[in-house]
């Protein structure tokens, strides 16, 4: 296991997600409360909410109250996602407080991106044209190749690896038309088919043809295959990770509403605790966070260290014998 | 991943984890109810009923009732579970019913072993004694060493592999006194201190030590770290795992009451089938079970892939297009 990372960067992006996918009403000061609280633990960069059509997403209807109103903690970025110009238009509203950084929204599989934005390969290729044009004109840089349902589809079933790396071909060639070479590859496992295995050879895959991109990996625990694959990912050296607190979230278009969310950010820094590889996260700070989720969202969340607890208090009272 | 098993040996634990812990009463039927659906699903064995004091454990009050009303099904193993010769002496009673296979129990941590069960390095030898004589009175095999605590103890704190290693001695150093060479090592974490990493570090010290015996694994999930676990259990080709349907369990005494329970089994096959490993088990008769446990024990219990569902609706509507 040589090639672990010695130090990981997590995007929490439990608001985003879970105030996206939750369907009762949450007050806007609860959202700014978890947001503000997430800052307090170390996290680097915190995904905040959507500018997205709230008829469609009615958690994101308060996108702009939410941003306005959290107070910022200096250190800490803090993100929005959209996923057209006239989202991107709303966010750029907001760039003394958030961080704005374009990327390429590519899809592993043409059926999933019909089904969830109603957008065919060549469509999206015009998409991320449109995007890249905004993106220059506003001067926002654009750091990302992002691959959405790149390790298989509920419509497409498996998604081959020569497909994704075609995608990735695509998504950079149109970039390059505008003079931008982005560093990152993002990998997203939007429907949970992704197994360890599957992690190792689409990472290694990638990363024969581009050996200088930066990794990053988007996991969802539907099948309670997250944990295992982000080890998967920190065992071919990938040092970048989206995930969630609490494990909130899902996508609500993916087809199995019900099952858990993200992969949760607690328990990927107890793994990373407890294997010597750094987050810059307090832990403990973070349950406080994965109980205030809890609270807010008013049930029971998926995350196992959150209930389980961690191993400091037994490991202070072993030494002190 | 050359490593990984072609094909691996599941004990469901479920009835006998679930009926120990669950503190509301569950009616005998139900219990062999359980039993029964789980026979037909595939797995080669079922862990039933313990046989202890049911002042300390009231669910295994109807032990008796249970083990001799349900209906066995031929080439399904079915085993009891034990602490001490008064409970062997129970089981015994079984023997044309349950397959009665000895091991010795040692304790990877003395301090847990004085906190579970009030016995302390020295006494347990002595235990182990006892039990290797009513095992050869009553001409039943000895087939394992199972170290409990073996990755780490909530009283103890980190378990060393030398530790380890020197508590598997002195099993088979005991059990070599009464003509007898276990073929396996069994490897429990029951506190869920285990991460990939220390699987893969301490099942390869012990089959440094010992190449020929067979390896075996006994994972809890109250961090979140159980599939994750066995993956790396995979990977260094252990092929014998104990699992528990919907993810039932956990130890009643070691102290993290109401975290989550042993790695789910539905999970663990998932993972197997999506990685072409053979386990023999059905995995939607198998899902159906962990659905029957959630009406059993009135509550819902932490499996993924029993509220995720499988892919393979997924691929069959895609391979149709």
């Amino acid at each position: 296991m040589s090639d672990l990372p010695k130090k990981i960067f997590i995007d929490d992006e439990g608001p985003r997600e879970g105030f996206q996918i939750e369907k009762q009403h949450i007050p806007t000061a609860r959202k700014i409360e978890l947001i503000e609280a997430l800052a307090e633990t170390g996290l680097p960069c915190i995904q905040t909410m959507s500018f997205v059509n709230p008829r469609r997403v009615p958690g994101m209807a308060d996108a702009d109250a939410v941003i306005a109103g959290f107070k910022p903690r200096p250190g800490v970025m803090y993100t929005p996602l959209w996923l057209n110009p006239k989202g991107f238009e709303r966010a750029l509203k907001y760039r003394d407080k958030l961080t704005i950084r374009g990327s390429l929204k590519m899809g592993g599989s043409e059926a999933f991106m019909i089904r969830n934005q109603n957008t065919d390969d060549a469509r999206n290729i015009e998409m991320q044209h449109e995007q890249m044009k905004a993106y220059k004109a506003a001067g926002v840089p654009t750091t990302a190749v992002a691959v959405v349902a790149a390790f298989g589809c509920n419509f497409a079933g498996e998604i081959s690896a020569s497909r994704v790396l075609e995608v990735i071909k695509q998504g950079l060639d149109v970039a390059a038309q505008y003079g931008e070479d982005p560093h990152q590859v993002r990998l997203a496992d939007t429907m949970a088919w992704a197994t360890p295995d599957r992690i190792k050879r689409l990472v290694g895959a990638v990363r024969d043809v581009y050996p200088d991109k930066e990794m990053h990996l988007h996991l969802h625990d539907t099948r309670g295959m997250a944990i295992a694959n982000a080890m998967a990912g920190l065992e071919m050296g990938v040092a970048s990770y989206d995930a969630a607190v609490a494990g909130l979230g899902g996508c609500p278009f993916a087809g199995h509403a019900g099952a858990a969310g993200n992969i949760c950010t607690e328990d990927l820094v107890f793994l990373c605790n407890e294997m010597g590889i750094e987050t810059g996260v307090d832990l403990d700070r973070l349950i406080e966070c994965a109980s205030l989720a809890e609270g807010i969202m008013g049930r029971s969340l998926p995350g196992s260290v959150m209930h389980g607890g961690t191993l400091a208090k037994f490991r202070q009272a072993a030494a002190a014998q």
